[in-house]
């Protein structure tokens, strides 16, 4: 479950968070937090299309890859 | 320039992408879009602590080191 304020986020957003593979196919965006003052954790926040918003483990090696793929993916597209 | 819209997006939001370096302390959060249907570029938007909306250039070696290095930050502050 995520804790979703518009624009700044003033405390940890993340009450727990998923280590389940979710296919990057079924995400809308990806929203990466940096630590800060308002929370002492990296959040990264998964939008799925259905709308729902899904915390994901910083930690684990399947969140890294997919943003590496989606990332990379921007170098087939535009060559 | 960005064109944000809430939610799910209805085609490209980036009219033209920076490759500036921009200090990550300087950034709120980060989204990655996807590829998809909607457009056909990987998108990443740095919000700022200013609020400003940034398109960063997702093939721009800092972009990709500075969402690792975000990311990688999770396990220091968690171990």
């Amino acid at each position: 479950a995520s804790l979703r304020h518009a624009g700044v986020s003033l405390r940890c957003q993340c009450i727990k968070t998923n280590s389940k593979f979710i296919h990057p196919r079924r995400m809308e965006n990806i929203e990466i937090f940096p630590s800060g003052p308002h929370c002492s954790n990296v959040e990264i926040i998964a939008t799925l299309k259905n709308g729902t918003p899904v915390c994901l483990n910083p930690e684990a090696a399947w969140v890294k890859k997919i943003i590496d793929m989606i990332i990379k993916n921007s170098e087939k597209t535009e060559s």
